[in-house]
Formats: C-alpha cells, sequence, structure tokens
C-alpha cells in the first residue's frame, strides 16, 4: 500500500483536498475525477455512516485520489472500521490530550506499535499480505486540535507517537477561545493559535492541516506553513454554484438562499 | 391540491428549476431551500430511481418547490408511480407522437379523462379524498420534444388534450437533427426547431419550456417566450464550483476536471 | 414447493389478508406473524419497489403466510422478477382483456404451458430443482378486474388457461364505472359488477377475491361467495389506531387526521 | 430555530407525542401529519440507526411536528450527530447519575454552555448563522430515569444544569427495582418512584414525561403533573389494529401464535 | 472509451465472465480483482436493480474487468439507463425476432444509428465529449438467443446491424426445446442448437457466447468455437465451496445443501 | 426461546459455523439454508453495520441456524441493539480483563443478572413477553481472547458471571504475541496459548471456541477440545471457488493480481 498523499506531504509538497458530506457514491466519485489529491469523508458532522463508506470508497478508488475518513469520534472501532473498509488515513475530532492522541494513534497501528485488530477486508483487497507490511506506514493518523484545552496541550499531543498531523478545526476552536466564527479571520488570539499549532507540528516533525472556509483562508494558510487544506465541502460547492445561478437569472430579486457554514 | 408552479404559468409568471440527478435526500432538500420554483428529479438520465423517490419528495416537500418527476420513459406504471409518490408533474421523455402524448396524457388523469388508477398513497397524505377532487387540473402533465420526428408532429402532440407543456430537450433534439452539440446554440436549423415548438404550445394554449445548458441559453429562451426553464442539475453545480476552486488555488496547473454535458 | 393459500382455496376454505405498502422488513414480519393467511406486497400503490421484495420476502418466510406480490403493471420482467424472488403469486393490475390475460399467465408459466425464463435464485432455494416440476402449478396468477372494459369481457378473461383467481379492484372498478368511491358500497351498479366478476369465476372454476375497503366490505364479499379479501394495510392500521388514540386522549379536540382512501 | 414542543411546555401546556420504530419514511410522514405534538425517533430499541435519521427528519420537516431523537447511548458523538440532522431534542437512556447527566447536557450546548462540535448541516438549512444564536436554548436535553441507581441520584441529576427535562423508562425502572412489568401500574413502589421523579423535576424547574404503556397510564400520568408522555410506538399501532382486524372476522378462533423458524 | 473486453474479441482472443446476483459492492469488487476479464450484473434473474447498478459499477471500475449488465428485459430505458451507470455492454435477454433485435441495438446506439438518449451522467464521467464519439462502436450490444422462435430465426438476428453478440442461454433455450436441464449436455438437439448459433454468429461476423453451467461446458464451448463464456455466479461460487467445506468436516453426513441451478 | 447451539454446546455436541461479511440478504439466507449450526454476522471486521443486521437476521430466521453478532466493541449499546434485533448470541472482542467481560455480560442480561434495557422489539416477536423469562439463559455471551494482556487474565475472564464461552481470535493473537500469521500454527507458543484458554475455559465451565483459518485449524481445534469453530467466511468462499474456476480454465496463466488505482 502506498499513501500518494503522506508520500507527498513527505515530499514537502502541499496538497488540497475536498470534503465529503453527502451519501451519494456518483458525486463522491465525480469529486475525486476533479483531481482533489484527498477527499475526506466526514462522519462527524457530514450526513453520512459508516455503511455509507462501503459503497463510497470503491468510487473514490477508481482514481488516484487520496481517501480519508473524519471519524465521529475518538473510538477505537471506528477507526478501526474505517481503515478496514480502506481509508488511508483518518481525522480524529476532539483530540484534546497526549491521551487522547495516543488512544487515536494505537487505534491506526498494528502490533506491536499498537493495539489495531486484524480484519483489512477490503484494505487488503488488492494486495493482500503485503498490506500487514506497509499499513503501519502508509495510514495517516491525522488529530484535530479545536479547542482551548487541545491548544493548551498542542505541545504534547504532537509528540505523540503514531501521529502523523495536526487538523485544525477553525469553527470549534474559534467558539472554543471564545471567538466568532465571523471575528476569526481577524482576530489577532485566533491567529496565534494557528501560529502555535504550527510551531507545535514542525517542532515534532508532524504535518499541519486546516479546514479551509474560504479560497482566501486557504491560501493564507499554506503560505504560513501549512501542509495541507481542504477548500470545500461538496454541498458547498453545489449550493453556492446553484445559489449564484439564481442570482444571475433573477437580478431584481433578493437571494433565498441562506448563507451556510463552514466548519 | 395546488401546484404552485402550474399556477404561476397560468398567470403568466415565468419560472426557473433545478435538476436533481443525485440519489441524495439532503441535497434536494437543501435545493429546494434555495429558491427554485420547482425541481425535477431525473429518473431518466439520473443515477436515480423509483425507491428514491419515495425519500426524496418528502424533503422537498418541506418548501414551497413544486416536485416534478422525468419519469425513465412514457410508461404508465412509472407516471403514476411518482404521483403516487406526490409528484405533482411528469417530464415525459422520447414523446414522439400524438398517441404517445394520449398515452402520458392518460397515465396523469383519473377516469373519465384518463387512465390513472387510484392510489394516491403519499400525494393525498395531507388532504385525504379531496385529492382525487382537484388531482386530474392539478398535474402538470409535461411531454419532450426531443426528436425529428417529434418536431414533424408537434402540432398533433400540443393538441392533445390533458398535455400541460411541450419541453425541448436540446442535446437529444440536435443528435437526431444532425447537429452537434456544441453547433446547437448558433445552427438556424436548431433556432428554428425552438420555434416550431414554442408556435405549437401557443398555439393551443400549452406553455413550453427547455432544459437549459447554460445561463445564456436559459435567458435567450425565456425571452423567446418558453415559459419554464431549468438553469443547472445538483451535479453540475457542484462539479464546475470545485472545479473553479481547485483551479484558482493552483493556478500554473491545467484544469484537470472534464467538462460534462448539458442534457 | 406448496402454496398454502391456493391449498386452502382448492379445498374450499377462503382466507384473509393483509397489505404490505410501506418499506420495511420489520412490519411485514410483525404482520405475518398476526396470522394473516397471505400478505400482498403492493409494488403499484405502495411505496415500494423490487428491491425492497429481496429484503421483505425472507421475512414474510419466517411464518408460514403465503407471500404474494401486486405488479406495478401487467409487465412479464415485473412478474418474472417478483417469482424469481419467492413470491408464491402475483396479483396484476389492469387486466383488461383475455390477451392481458394471456400476458400474465405466460409470465408466471415455465415452457411449454408459458414463457416464464428459468433462473427461480431465491424461489428455489430451500428445494432445488424440485421448484422447477411444481411451480406451474403452485405460483398463483391472480389478475385484477377493474375497469369497465375488463367487466365487459370478464368471461374471456376468466377463461384464459393459467389464470387462478380474478381480483376485484373496487376502487378503481367504480371510478371507471363513474361511480363515486363513497357511494359505491350502496350503488346496485357496483354491486351488479361484483356479481357479474363472481359469476364469471364460478363458471370458469376460478376464485374470486376483492380488496376489502372495509370489515363490513369483507364479511360481505366473504358471505357472497368471493373466496379470499384483504382486510387492511399496514399504514392503514398504524394511522387509523394512532388517530383513535390521540383522539381519546384529546376529546374537546377535532381529529386532525385525514381519511385516508382504500384502494 | 423554535422548538414548538418546549415552547408549549414552557407554557405549561402538555403534549403527546409518539414514538418511531420502523425504518421507513412514510410512516414516520404519515404519523407527523395525524398532529402529535412531537415524535421521538427511537435509536435505542427501534430498529433503526442514524442514517435512517437523515431520510426519516426531512419527512417529519413537512408538518409542525417537533422531532426528537432517542440515542442508543449517553455519547457524546450520537447525541451530536442526531442535532446536526436536525432533531431538535434528545432523548438519552440509562443517565444513572449527576456526571452522566453533565455529560449529556454538555454534548447538546455550544461552548462557553457545553461542548458541542459546530457543524449543523441540516439542523441550519433554513436558518443559516442563526441556528447558533438559538440552538442553546431551543433543542431539548431529556435524560431518562429508569434504574434504582438514576432513581436514588434523581435530585442530583435534575439540578445539572442544561438539563430540560426527566423522562421516565417504566419498563426499566420497573425491572430494576424488582418489579414485574405487569404488576407496575398497581405496585405502590412504583407509584412512589414516579412521585419522586416527579418531585425532583418540579424543584428543579424541570418537565417531566414518561413513555406511556397504555392510554390509562398517560391519563394517570399527565394528571400527576407528568407535562409529556408518548402514547404509543408506529410498530404497536399497526399490528393491535391488524390483531383486532383479524379477531373480528375470525370470531370462533383463538388469536394465532405460531410456530416460528429457528427461533 | 476503450471496451478491452470488445477489443479482445476483435483480436480473436477467447474470454472469460463472472455473473453478479447479489447486490453487494464488496463482492463484486473481490470478483473484479480475481481477474475476470468480463462481470455481468444480473438485472434479470439476479436478486438486483438499477439503483444497485450505481453502486456497483463504480466497485467494478477500480480494475481493468469490462463491466456488463443483463437487464430485465428488452426495453429501451433498461438498457440506456444500464449505459448511462457506465456499463460497457448490456446483456439483453429473450430476443425472439429481427424486430427484437434492432430495437435492442437502437437503444444501444446514439442516432443516427440509432435512438439512444443522450446523458451518459456516469458513463462519460473521466472522458467528457470524448464519450460520444466512441459509444457508439465500444458499447457490446449482446442479444440472447434462448427460445425455440429465436433459433429459428436466428441467421436473422445475426444479421441486425449493431447487435454485436449472440449469447446463448442454456437453461431456457433446453426447457423452449422440450429438453430437461439435466439432459441437455448431452442431447444431440441441443448441441445442434449450439451449433445453429455458432454458425449464424460466424455467418454474420457476431462473436457468439455462453451462459457456462459448468465447467466442462465452459471447455467444450470455447472448442467449438464460443468467444467468450461465463464461468460461475457469485453466488454459486460462495455456495458450492461453503457446502463443500461442511461436507468434508462433517464426513459421515450427508450435504444439506440443495444443489443450485445454472441459469 | 431456545438457543438450539447453546443447547447443543451444553449436550457435549461441537459445532460448525460460517462468518458473514457481506451485507446482503440473500447470501446470508442461502448460507443459513447449507446447515450451518450457527452464523456469525460479523459488524467488526465484516463491511457492515448494526442497518444491516436487521434486514439480515430474518434471512437466517427462515432456518434453524442459530444468528450470532460480532459486535465491533465492547460497548453496551453495541449489544443491546444486536439482541433487541433478534441475535441469539454475540462475540464480543478485546475483552481484555475480568471487568471488560464483566461490562459484556451485563450488557447481555436483564436485571437483576445484568443491565440490559429492555426493549426486544424483534427478539420477543413470536413469544411475546416470555422472551424476558428465558433471554438471561438462552443468549450465548461470546467473549474474544485475542491480546497478550487477555491471555494473562484468561483465568479471570473465564472467572465472570454470565459468560458463557471463550473465542479465540488467532490473528490478533498471533500478532499480539509477536508471532507472524503465517507461524503461528507451527510456533509452539501459540499453541500453548490456545492450551491456556482451553484450560480456563474447562475449569470453570465454559465453552472455548475459534475462528478457523483453515480446515486443518478447525479439525485440529475440534480435536483438541474446543467445543465450536468457524469454517469459513462468505466472501472467502466466494473469492476461493471463483480463483479456482480461473485458474482450471486457463491452466498456463499465473494468477493475476491486477494493478488497482490508487492504492
Amino acid at each position: 500500500m502506498k499513501n500518494l498523499t503522506l508520500q507527498s506531504w513527505r515530499n514537502a509538497r502541499p496538497s488540497l483536498g475536498g470534503w465529503i458530506s453527502l451519501n451519494n457514491v456518483h458525486s463522491a466519485e465525480a469529486m475525486a475525477n476533479l483531481g482533489f489529491d484527498w477527499l475526506c469523508i466526514d462522519l462527524q458532522h457530514g450526513l453520512l455512516d459508516y455503511s455509507d463508506l462501503t459503497r463510497i470508497l470503491p468510487a473514490i478508488a477508481t482514481t488516484d485520489t487520496t481517501p480519508i475518513v473524519r471519524v465521529a469520534w475518538n473510538r477505537p472501532e471506528q477507526i478501526m472500521k474505517a481503515l478496514d473498509a480502506g481509508a488511508q488515513g483518518v481525522i480524529v475530532p476532539m483530540v484534546n490530550s497526549a491521551e487522547d492522541a495516543r488512544s487515536a494513534a494505537a487505534a491506526c497501528r498494528y502490533p506491536p506499535a499498537g493495539e489495531r485488530s486484524f480484519g483489512p477486508i477490503r484494505a487488503a483487497l488488492s494486495e493482500g499480505a503485503d498490506y500487514l507490511a506497509s499499513a503501519n506506514t502508509e495510514i495517516a493518523c491525522i488529530v484535530m486540535i479545536e479547542t482551548h484545552d487541545a491548544l493548551e496541550r498542542v505541545e504534547d499531543i504532537a509528540r505523540v507517537e503514531g501521529v502523523d498531523a495536526l487538523f485544525v478545526g477553525p469553527a470549534d476552536l474559534a467558539l472554543s477561545l471564545g471567538i466568532s466564527l465571523s471575528d476569526a479571520p481577524n482576530e489577532p488570539r485566533f491567529q496565534a493559535a494557528l501560529g502555535k499549532v504550527l510551531s507545535a507540528a514542525r517542532k515534532n516533525d508532524r504535518f499541519a492541516g486546516i479546514f479551509g472556509y474560504s479560497l482566501e483562508s486557504v491560501r493564507s494558510a499554506l503560505a504560513a506553513g501549512f501542509t495541507f487544506a481542504s477548500i470545500g465541502t461538496d454541498i458547498g460547492f453545489m449550493t453556492s454554484a446553484a445559489a449564484n445561478a439564481l442570482s444571475e437569472l433573477r437580478p431584481g430579486r433578493p437571494p433565498e438562499s441562506r448563507e451556510r457554514h463552514g466548519y
């Protein structure tokens, strides 16, 4: 198994990803065909669940796009099931301590490095027993830094062996720091928080990523040193383009569409 | 039952619709929330089927958007099942003769006007027996004009009682006339065909609509006298916006996304 | 294969059935556990489709209840797929002529008696090759008499070899005869129509059945000589009981529930 | 966001709910159309799961009925996913201590009141950013009192900030107290337990509710001061009405409980 | 679009296929990974339907195996929907006349060669507009010869333009000829029938294929000149291997498994 | 309720089971028809989830095969939901201490023996209230011994009341002991580990079982005193038989392992 995204990070090439919030095989396959470096299927806030993964992951595997899964919570069985189904990385939300990070990493690694249970039913489909040899180094374990507590302990978290990357959830982080979503981009405390995550990642040879809430936020994060960023969600792309088309064709009429949140 | 879209046509107010090609409840609900006058769930070329309707129609019914279904073919059971599930109109493909049109219309109307079988299991959910009284006048029967044969017989088709509207499928019509998809917009024969449909509709008090393959095509159709047009598909909106975002963030890199067809 | 319902009809024992309109495995299994002689999964007006059959039929097969399927239309592939999946009988709507009846019967019988294609993937699961020997006599082919035309030709229809039973759809029959649904029970023309179906069945050694629209209608049909009747639908049972419970607990408040149609 | 059920409780108007145990969009929509004040989709003992919510919640949203979800267990991700999908309240089982209650409440509230992660993908569909402002006060956090331990600590539980209501699970509570299900209604210890819950709720300005196991139990609970009660389940309504119909039409025949294969 | 299977036939390389009867994404992907030249997803006798295709076809597209679909019946919308979803060929059952064959071929080809409606939503996902240019020559139109009538008219059928191959359904053909399934392999009339199909194919530059009912039947068909054969079904492989394992471990106990039919 | 498998164990009759990894109703029903004593639906490493259970369990209940579920993790709600849906036993992975075992057992038993919440919606379908009386003794609680830690504490685990059987997961156990999967069968330390589990089971009147990784491993485990063993998985049976068929028909060609896109 070869994780192309992890490989590109290791070669210091930043990468752009998309976010899959919809339970639909075709839209995921279409997104993968657009050339995203990776796609993250979101089992936390997206409207889908494990069973949906088993249908969406093959569709992404028709392309070179790396499939990543955000699990709903830092639970070993959620991480293991996503990996067995063929995810090449997991994004684990709400990792607020070194202990949380150790638990996430252990679920990603086979013994002796960790405690992942063996049964890569789909993951090993094309390579059989070779999967066991490469899985521990080719699966990306990405932990989210998105609370005040996580920020306080970000150095400890970054040090945990088996963690590959830190990923900032800007909406939750802002809320947790008492900053409104709209103020965050221009709020020095928020920018300082991003800098702290970045610095902890660098010091410990981890990669840093962020959920992009606008193209501008992506550009500025990559410029600041983040290695990877998501640039939008399937449903967000759809509704923004549709709302624009309606507005263009109904010039005198105020947009009926409601703003959608980045998260 | 009150069909808001049919009502607006009758009041000479043109309307804009969206096209649902994805089997997903949430994206359909999100599209409906954007303020489309109507949404057409496409069982012909879309990647969905009758069972999916039963989950998508309620999601659209949370809004005032009128749900319409394009059936896969001009078959009575396909039309009747879509209506029983709560569609307020059907778009029937490949209607190439008056006989075809009569068959489509008969499937939309209860006796004595037609031959629709009684059992509006979901359609009558909120109004009960009153549904029977209004269904025959409030269900929109929309037939597609999309072949050379249909164009030849468009007057006969438009005259068939029970047909509410003619709907041009520009891709199929162009192919059938031996015109390439890219040439169609500027091809006089194609423009003449649109004019012929419009004229047949007007003469027989039918509405005329078209599948818009660009914002420009929508504007020009409405200006020419078409009453309704679709302005884009769920998957088309998603992939065009995603491709744009990728292009903006990878300025030096040629777009990997492939052009998608209007149809 | 042994069709217990057909067997009981042949032994002159009338039988009571239920109607499955919901795409749900558990409610079908629960209905089967109540002791219905047969259950009809309704692919015409019910909110379900072929794929749903493949999950519901095994659930009914945990009991002795005979599974029957009403197909959406008189199409050979619809009938054959239902039988392959394990239905022991089909109810075929809108059979309006001897030719329609012959087509329905042919789809139910293997050559030389008919034209059913061989591949009883689930139907033969438990008995293997023996299925072929018994299928032609143990599959019930039930055709619906529900239009003015069908009534005119009911003798011809009843005579068609391979037809086991005639089944009255009272709502469609009434509409087709120009009788309102509420007037039908007390309308002599409607009662005469029922008598005509019954007489045609008897003369040709066919069984007669009816979709019961009330307990009273079931009692009177069985008394008149009908062999089988449905006594209610899954969703109808649910909503009537729920509406009753709400009414009892909100005595001063008018029922909000809307009357549901028999069909 | 406006929670009509919470609003009616705050205005001292008791309310009646229904219980959804079936994974079916249409039956949920039909129940909502009957006028229940709220419907609880049961992910604990019902035969459905998170993915099913994403299809059922829109169907309920076609009416004014308030959608509530009973999660399978007191886990933050289960609560958060139900709320993101559009539930306006959660019923949390097996809350046996103040700590359990705090955990349930924290999952329902955004910081600083709690720890809910931000991403109301469907919940904010119609109102956008306004959702954040109202969610913490309009989401109902309802904890179940259904064990001996919970009863002992009911005062502590009721005091926990963020808890809106206590909900009695009578079957589990009876079993846990060593009382058989059939004895419970007339068992003084059980009645005393109900009184204790009611008193703890009142003292702390919480609402009290109960899972009704009969119409009589609902009447007596409301009379005693409970604010809300469920009055039956979808599958229970269906099977009781169907069993009654069979009994009426087979007067001489004892109710069937036919042998099942396997178990 | 490049149809590798059609290409190998054109290069006179015979090919072996597998049969997909199960609605499951993973088993189809696993079969594709075994190296079958093509897999046929069976919508006629298999327990799956169109919607299932939309999830299974991407899984097969992770490999070089060519995806083919057997439609339930010779209906234009069934053929067109399978092709739009990405099938690279269709097997059309019960083609009993030149007219049947023309209808099948017309549904496979865009105008002017045929009447396929344009909208290759998934089929054109990876190549965009180029699909239109290649589809008419790269889609395999395979018609089944499986009745007495078809055999009589096999020359006429083979001559129809747009037909690529004739495919023998041995079970139906045997039944239709009055030969039992077990006698067929050794029945001269059956062997003569195969020879007649082969000869008609050769004379008209069509390929001939057969549904293999045993390894021996495959070997003998290829030796006789058939270009392609299926060698087993997913469910057949599973149950035969499982029955063997049970027999080996329960030596003294007669096999409980029932023989399964080839079809 | 009568658990035939538990009964046979109690009568000292060993039993053979199959493993269900596929989300498919029909293949599970077909496996059950082959005569397995029990089938284990694997929610840990199989590609299915709770919702799939609700469709698969009825299909198994058409036979005498005992349905068992391996939950994804030792979580009370996972165990309880599987049992409510009709599983007659659970296999609980990663039970590494007496405390883990007590938690698993408590989730299987109603009070006062345990903490299972009452609501056997499908489990009690056929017997009603009698289910409560028999469930605690007829539900099999099977805990997995599959880590170094579990082996160390296997005596403590075996002693926990409510545990019926110990089940060895050989792959995880080998990995955890630092033994490669291929070496395990001939590695004395691995054989000693099996012996230790067996001895702990015997001493405490528990049954011992194992996941068989070959027919030979099953034979040797039963000979050594294990009471039950799985003999293969649905997908494993399918792919091994299909690979064999391909090899036999392509004698000169090495087994394919064609390159896959993406991973």
